[in-house]
């Protein structure tokens, strides 16, 4: 801790106004845990609200802590934590649900609306030295894993969503919109899966490059049409994944869908989009969007700690808290894919 | 048949031009049967192809005879069908797949793109004495549904099959936009497949007056907000079925969906509809179209037969071969739910 | 409350060992209510602790109270539980789970290995004049619903989560062993599930008289083969639930279903069958068992409130908290169906 | 073909009598092809009508030719099959089923009753020069496959088959029994599919050598215990799939399962398991077993041709149509994975 129990955070006023502070160490309550925060990544979302001071519904109106992708390690543990979780490198899974809300007791805890996440107003973040979390969304992690890939699952977490959404399985065709840190872990994911084909796009062709390192078989710029080496010119994908909120990109996704072909809305961007209904119904499409993700960290360790997604590989920046703005701004950075803000 | 061997039909030749002319009854081939069609229901898109000479991409470049909807009695069967047959009233399911197409043998015949349907250009329909149609797709019916209820069991298949895409079963909340023949026989089924509410609009308020006929459990006309009685004003409906095609209805009806909701669109009319993203994404609603229905016969019967569904009670015009015209139109007409064509 | 602040508790010592006793009223922690409770169910697993003092691995070693189909009066709150709860009418839910454990989290709260369950040792049940219980877990009914029919709702919910488990839906045929309370109420809720066949078998002809009230299309006593008139005499049917826990009835069930048919085994007792494995996979059968519910209570308190579930109607006696002996021995009584206990 | 229009085929015509014998070459029909064989798999099942005759209700009673796993040339076609596909190097899907059955329209055309399989009396198998068959049943395969690799799609489909019938996905713990060949494509196809670990056992140690090429992160001998380095010891499998038939091996699996497992029965040999009831219903295992595959080759064309398993590596010896005795024999040699037939 800094000095007698306080600590460092960086605290966002309004649109462009960001700060650092100290505060009081929080101290754990029951079933919680303090963690000496050592690795956020920075998300689109987290830039949103720097630049707009909002995000749909979400106004901040007090000063708000950013940062919901963090890695640390356990330094106290409150009442019925066991003791021994001290010391324990941990990734935390930032969004704490009320356990018995009919969303949480189905299964789908990401859906409860009371759900309490890091830096969503008027939640504070994790761009801070210590954070309190419930242990048991605190998930331990291997020795093999870094701390930034600790704090990365959290993206990866959203990438195994929306291939779960998608039913991405043995033989599946998969067409990814958008190479960006999203894009990309959604392309790994479905390789793994067992997709046969992971074609993946983007309107800028050198965030392509990468493409082939996270399983993709295929990649083109967006305005292209697809190369003739494409692998089902007369078919269609079974799925369209979107990691761009963009009209086009969703739109040209799903002109690509075989018969009962299913589409994932991942990219945020777009408040609405012209739905081709009679594309819809003559080819039974489905069309699903995903929140954030449920159930998914356990799976995502396994993934990084067996080298199977490499998440240190996204990393190309890194930014102490006093730095938090270069943090921030740096995703207009070419070849920028993730910034990592280090406590 | 009349005279020798030859039928009456009744025949489109573009926009509004109707005629009925004398055909040669055609005869069964292998694994077909000859049918004295009894009974044809008038679908939306019969009248559309009256009135516009066309649907989407499919044109009247060709006399037509419309009618999809039909029910007879076998009176010759081909070879390789048992001519125990002969005699059978039955119902016609008017798709003929492709056998070994890739959408067939996982058993989503209705999306084979070699479908052969009836009245949808160039493929003849059945406004006519006759058809041939394969053994297999004509499905005997019991004496205890009429002619008019064995013809109407499509427009229930088409019910069914919305039904399944919302996967409404136990304890469902579902909501229904439309109250016409489709939207009157989803919300029926719907109740039947163990939807403790199914709520039906209309813009129209008389439309309203058969639904509680037709299991719904509360009604509104869709221009009001829901009643004070609503069941649910806090919470959301499991299940949204539109069969309007209509962007309002479609809109209203997914912001009425509670989290995982699921919209099935059956509506034709929109060319697309503004889809709200955001909406989709934090409900993680999914939205699927139905394109006509694939093993739903031996259902349909069962709910026809047993009383379950009422089939007669829909009809609400009857014409002859050489008035086609007047079936058409009998849309327009208030209270008119389904007309009937009796060659 | 009897008294200063004690209450009336029926205890098992061991096999056949009854006796009452006064034990301090609990006082309701954060999160839980004290309910008067007003209604219980008796089950065959209290009957079973109560003549063997064991059920498999659970062994009656200390004194235990019976009973886990209770309902009741809310009469005092703990901490963070509404005050307007005092006064409510509900039905609880017997388990209550950790809220962070995998299963939990998963949605399927019931297999959650540290689950805490009423009269499953060491957990004491609820004959007895008070029990404390989560807010959560006491579900409110409305005044349409018994006592009775609210303490009912616990098999209710075995018999939802044993048609979920068999996915019967539309026009499903279903095959029931056993028409017990929970067979009838299978049958009852199969029926409203959508199935257009529901036929229950019982080795006690008698047994089946109220088949019909609850949803049977079809009712054959066990030892004789199918009637002439069972409706699929050469086909199979959709789903077989067993009700009985008795292996002929499981095997026999197995083999009168359809390929792709589903089993679900409900009814304890046999600790293994001799499972035909060429059927299973030429069939491509799939079995399952449930282990109670989760889930099921909203859907339960509609079905009953609405009446599609006559629940007061199975009920066959009523005992005192000073004559559970009775309400235990009296399944052995002809037309015993459902005994209650009122404290 | 061998002189005039006649062929060589293997006949057997009762428990170990094989013998050779010359048939004139059929000619295709309708939709069908004449295939030049080039190569056939040997299967345990091709086995057991050779050593006794029957395989349970199927008994050899006409000479019969064994062989259904083959692969070849197309030298002929009938009508309606393009003349370009003389030439065409294919894999034979060895089930025909037919177009209209209930099953087949519901997309599981292995479970049609009326299917014709080869080597299924009294339909004939290929261990002979030349086989006619339905052109789309002939799936045209890349010259990256060899012909035996093309012939082993068929064991390759029951892997698929299984791990479908799993619903192995990401993240997946799997168990399998039985280290065949069977058993190591399931392995294989499992980890392909994303489970994070594939256990295999054997009774036999030394079949377990090529387990870790087959995609198996773990592997033991079946009367050992796990490991103590074993992924779960204390947690449980989400898949189990037996590829052994034995009963210690089913019930050994079904109690390695966490709760909600699957378990997928393909080995065949036991008439009927113990099947232990209460661990069933307390983790709400599901059983189920297959019956072949259906829509499973061009899957299983992709995955053999982009590399992913390797099935010439399955192929321990080869034998021309005059040695099937020995090819039926040669599953017997310590080493033996696969025999195969070139005519």
């Amino acid at each position: 801790m800094t000095g007698n129990g306080s600590m460092l955070v960086s605290v966002l006023d309004g649109p462009g106004q960001l700060r650092t502070e100290h505060r009081p160490v929080p101290q754990p309550g029951t079933g919680e845990v303090l963690v000496r925060i050592r690795s956020v990544g920075v998300c689109g979302s987290d830039t949103h609200y720097y630049r707009e001071g909002r995000i749909g519904d979400y106004v901040v109106t007090e000063p708000l802590v950013l940062g919901h992708e963090p890695s640390g390690q356990i330094v106290a543990v409150g009442d019925s934590v066991p003791a021994k979780r001290v010391g324990q490198r941990v990734s935390l899974e930032p969004g704490i649900p009320t356990p018995t809300s009919a969303q949480t007791l189905a299964g789908h805890y990401n859906l409860d609306p009371q759900v309490r996440f890091f830096a969503t107003p008027p939640i504070d973040g994790v761009f801070s030295e210590y954070a309190v979390h419930p242990a048991a969304f605190c998930h331990p992690v291997p020795d093999s894993l870094s701390d930034d890939a600790a704090a990365l699952l959290e993206p990866l977490s959203v990438a195994i969503a929306a291939c779960r959404a998608g039913q991405i399985g043995l033989g599946a065709k998969v067409f990814v919109a958008g190479a960006g840190p999203v894009g990309l872990l959604v392309a790994q994911v479905a390789r793994i899966s067992g997709a046969t084909a992971v074609v993946v796009t983007d309107t800028r062709a050198e965030r392509l490059e990468p493409a082939a390192r996270y399983g993709a078989t295929g990649a083109f710029t967006a305005t292209d049409a697809p190369p003739a080496g494409a692998p089902f010119p007369g078919g269609g994908y079974d799925v369209f994944i979107d990691a761009t909120g963009a009209e086009p990109a969703v739109i040209g996704g799903l002109h690509r869908l075989a018969p009962r072909g299913r589409a994932v809305l991942v990219g945020m961007g777009a408040d609405s989009i012209a739905l081709p209904v009679p594309l819809l119904q003559s080819r039974e499409l489905v069309i699903t969007g995903t929140f954030r993700y449920a159930n998914t960290w356990p799976t995502a360790i396994e993934l990084a700690a067996s080298g199977q997604v490499d998440l240190d590989g996204l990393v190309t920046s890194r930014h102490g808290l006093d730095d938090v703005k270069a943090a921030l701004e740096a995703g207009g950075q070419p070849g920028a894919l993730k910034a990592i803000v280090t406590p």
